[in-house]
């Protein structure tokens, strides 16, 4: 009994692993450009983000994250331009696919924290949903927030938005 | 006796949770403005930072990270414009309230870190003192680093500090 | 027996903790100086980075995520110019000596996951050998992976590279 026990605990007391992910998006100059940010399509916040796909840096950080909690690589490697079957799959199809690769690959996923800087859209008023989509598609807990950057660099310009992310996985 | 602490043990093996968070604040032009940073008022370390209330961005990246490991949002939703309650409160004040509402929502805090980045002040001389503060704030263990961007970038330039930090939290 | 187990259970149901480090170095105007990244010496990758030593923003990234997560202060207070032994030392030196520095003071080290934001040098093709190099100095898993800027700010004007980095260390 105490050897099974021990079992299961070894096999449970396994430290989980840390990531960390970025991902950064210029503002569009054109005014039609849809903008889509965690998960979400957001409508009167202005013009979305350049960039391959729907340029979701909520999403692409927390693939990001992912990725490097499980030693994986990044988004380039697994979307990028040697993977021409993902060209323009939404922020979403992408944090799916992501999870989908870290679980094949023999991890849990604990849970996703992902930051965006800079200054639109408002994120509180649309957080649960942002989160309740972004968290469906990892199929764990991912946690979204914002802050600004007090007016400096090219988030505080309004230049474009910036995303950073941390997650816990842990091998099973 | 098995099944009790297999209980015992299924409470504690819950995985923790990680989080993420930045602030940034520009530096005042207003000579005679004070320098907060840590939880500790800075002599002699040139002018203080703009921003709501004391704008330290070390307890207020820290608030942020406690926030994004929980899945509480962020320092904005609890401590913005719309909580005119918190208006003028100091770093330390917001990290301790911080704290409580994590633990009030069913996390312990097992610690976060902070690292601030720009020119001034020197951290390392006062770090024991700065992490005593923060630390007692959160009732865990707070860590504070510095580091420089050689030049480049706001931070570099002087016009400002940016701090990012992480946490970890365990449900109980 | 059980109170055996409870007292094993006990040192490793501890709560891990987790750390957050950034570098960023300029790139060099001396077109004949060495890019140093990740461990690896880059050839045809164009100038290297300013800097003490070898100026390795993973490296360095790496050893403040360390620090961080053990409570340990960061690069300068370790290996700054009041440590004149470690000036000039490698990127993969100093990552070695920050991991005997972190288990000398009790920790065990579970993971390291840096990600470097830039222009160049191109990680994918290296990855591998990066990590292996940077892991076996670390003594745990190193994982790096890369972003882009989409133009904006420094990294995004190939004016040099930042790393940021998190970390995951456990008392034991
Ligand atoms: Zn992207
Ligand atoms: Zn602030
Ligand atoms: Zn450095």
């Amino acid at each position: 009994m105490a050897s099974e026990m021990q079992a299961q605990a070894g096999a449970q007391f396994r430290l989980p692993q840390v990531g960390i992910g970025t991902d950064i998006h210029a503002f569009s100059a054109d005014e039609s450009r849809e903008l889509w940010l965690g998960g979400l399509k957001w409508e009167d916040s202005g013009p979305g983000l350049e960039g391959h796909s729907d340029a979701d840096v909520v999403a692409h950080a927390a693939c990001n994250a992912l990725f490097s909690a499980a030693g994986l690589g990044d988004l380039g490697q697994h979307f990028g331009t040697g993977r021409p079957e993902w060209s323009g799959a939404s922020g979403v199809t992408l944090l799916t696919e992501a999870a989908r690769i870290v679980r094949a690959a023999g991890f849990e996923i604990g849970n996703i924290a992902v930051q965006v800087v800079g200054l639109r859209p408002k994120i509180g008023k649309r957080r649960d949903e942002a989160q309740k989509v972004l968290s469906a598609a990892a199929g764990a807990p991912v946690a979204l927030s914002a802050a600004t950057s007090d007016g400096l660099g090219f988030t505080g310009r309004g230049e474009g938005l910036a995303a950073i992310a941390t997650a816990l996985v842990v091998r099973v």
